[in-house]
């Protein structure tokens, strides 16, 4: 179930102890870096990945020409502890393999970023922090855990705080996979995925992901899809059952619901004080239909950023308006990118 | 798995050729009336019962001083095909029974309806036809497929021809529930229903059946459940888990899957032709949040009756805005269903 590329840099975190208590012992930082650091270290983006996504699907964001152009920054995709490339349920040795690998938390994430960032590189600045859904949710945590650090941050599609409605809407989709009895509780064999399961999870997450609009205009009809079912087998079934393994989803997923800058040390669950300490320039960039990260509530959480502003990717794509999948929705996301590097 | 209250009638349908072909031989429809046919037999109403209703579930909306007053109308609820009291996959002998139970169709549905309104009633005239959700989708068959016969219509929270989003949000529904082996194609026995499916379910469901902003809001807690996780047990596992006949869920669910008033003999598909023929006066009432019947939809299928209005349900509640859960929506339907009686 592996046979991913292996273009990319693995640092080696040695014995990390995470928020919630447990060692993860040698674990692994998988990255991929783009462009040259400057000499005097100032042109460093860190741009991390989302639920499932590795470094290869954040690259349709980076090219010449474009904000993120490698011609003048450093850019840096860290890819999450248990997307399958850094340390995961999928490759870490006993005792903290498969089912039992340790809760991760955002925080978690970016202290093993900001190690990779500052050993690795002595970087003490950062140009900008971006990344859609759980990459903004690193974006926001970045600006939180390290304010004299993060200059301007964009998170696209994402929350600093996980809302309830989105908790639940991840509820659906565990409990999609995990009744499928093949899930055995995490302990499935490596030839006996809970395949169902992982079918369901994509017709689950189908209505989620784009909004009613998209589905109204048969969009997918642009995107090569011949009809609604082949849109949900070929792409949203074959999306999970591409080396998605199940436990590396559920640890993501973990992460995911229990976003919240305010649990970040110092700040006792006090979401909108952690706001309230971010210096950093911050664009909150949510799409107009995205079922699950509403552009209200990022209203809410940049209305608590000293430097804060809200501007709303248009159209229909609802979430996966930030997943580079229509050339509109980049071009905007790449503008708003170029006005935030440009002040 | 049965316990139901026996308060209704049965009216027996005997053999009856469905619009896909099957014979339901013996069939039954269960019903309720409330209040008294007038002499002249002008004050029917026609109010049916939505996925997985059953009749007492419509009951909210019924009461002296309502504009569903038994004082002045004869308020008949007819339960759908497939809901567990008229003929359904749970009580049908075989061999047309459980997994093999056939597909129904909205017209299908009202056919039944009006052979009991006319056959047993002697009713000519239809004051209103009122539905929430499938229910909606039956008020609108009605409309069409008697458009001489029905004086008012009143779909809340529904639509004439289910939109591609809401098929893939029932697909979601769908593969969670079968998911479960215990589901077994739907030959599972009596004593061994695929709980972990249905309450999969229920987890599924929840994030669609409200809105973003009735969980942000956390308006469960006025509700009386106590956490997020109680109310996602307490009301969603526990619905789905009420003898809710899994193979009646997924009756019901190809018949909303299906739904398209295009779809009556003699409109051969065309759904906008469909609306141009009806002659009752409608007002469609979707609710401002619904996350799967949205009030776009309903203004473009207005926007095709001749006396078609559209009003919209204000709030959070989103679908549920038509459950009958709180009473500022309920006085709100109730207020709209007055101004249509009086016209």
């Amino acid at each position: 179930m592996d046979g991913f590329p292996q273009d990319f840099e693995i640092f080696e975190l040695g014995d990390v102890t995470l928020q919630h208590g447990a060692t993860l012992r040698g674990a692994k930082l998988a990255y991929k870096t783009y462009g040259e650091l400057n000499a005097d270290r100032t042109n460093a983006i860190v741009y991390p990945t989302w639920y499932s996504g590795r470094h290869w699907d954040n690259e349709w964001l980076i090219g010449e020409g474009m904000a993120l152009d490698p011609g003048k920054y450093f850019i840096i995709v860290p890819n999450m502890l248990g997307n399958g490339l850094s340390s995961s349920p999928s490759n870490t040795p006993p005792p903290y393999d498969r089912a039992r690998f340790p809760k991760v938390t955002f925080y978690d994430q970016v202290e093993q970023q900001h190690r990779l960032v500052t050993e690795r590189f002595g970087i003490e600045t950062l140009a900008l922090v971006t990344g859609w859904s759980m990459g903004a949710g690193q974006t926001w945590q970045w600006a939180v855990s390290h304010p004299e650090m993060v200059q301007r941050a964009c998170p696209f599609c994402g929350s600093s705080k996980t809302s309830e409605h989105n908790i639940v809407f991840l509820e659906g989709v565990k409990a999609a996979l995990t009744a499928d009895a093949a899930f055995r509780g995490g302990w499935y064999d490596d030839d006996a995925w809970p395949t169902t399961g992982l079918r369901a999870v994509g017709r689950v997450y189908a209505g989620w992901g784009l909004s009613q609009a998209f589905y109204w205009n048969q969009v997918y009809r642009e995107m090569g899809y011949s009809s609604l079912e082949d849109f949900l087998v070929g792409l949203w079934e074959g999306f999970f059952l591409d080396r998605r393994d199940p436990n590396n989803l559920l640890t993501m997923l973990w992460t995911w619901q229990n976003g919240n800058i305010g649990n970040t040390p110092g700040f006792d669950g006090d979401h909108v004080k952690a706001l309230r300490s971010i210096k950093a320039k911050v664009i909150a960039l949510p799409a107009e239909k995205d079922l699950y990260f509403p552009p209200e509530d990022e209203e809410y959480a940049v209305s608590h950023v000293a430097d804060g502003e809200l501007r709303v990717i248009p159209g229909v794509w609802g979430h996966f308006a930030g997943g580079g999948a229509n050339p509109t929705d980049t071009a905007y996301i790449d503008g708003v990118l170029k006005d935030l590097l440009a002040s």
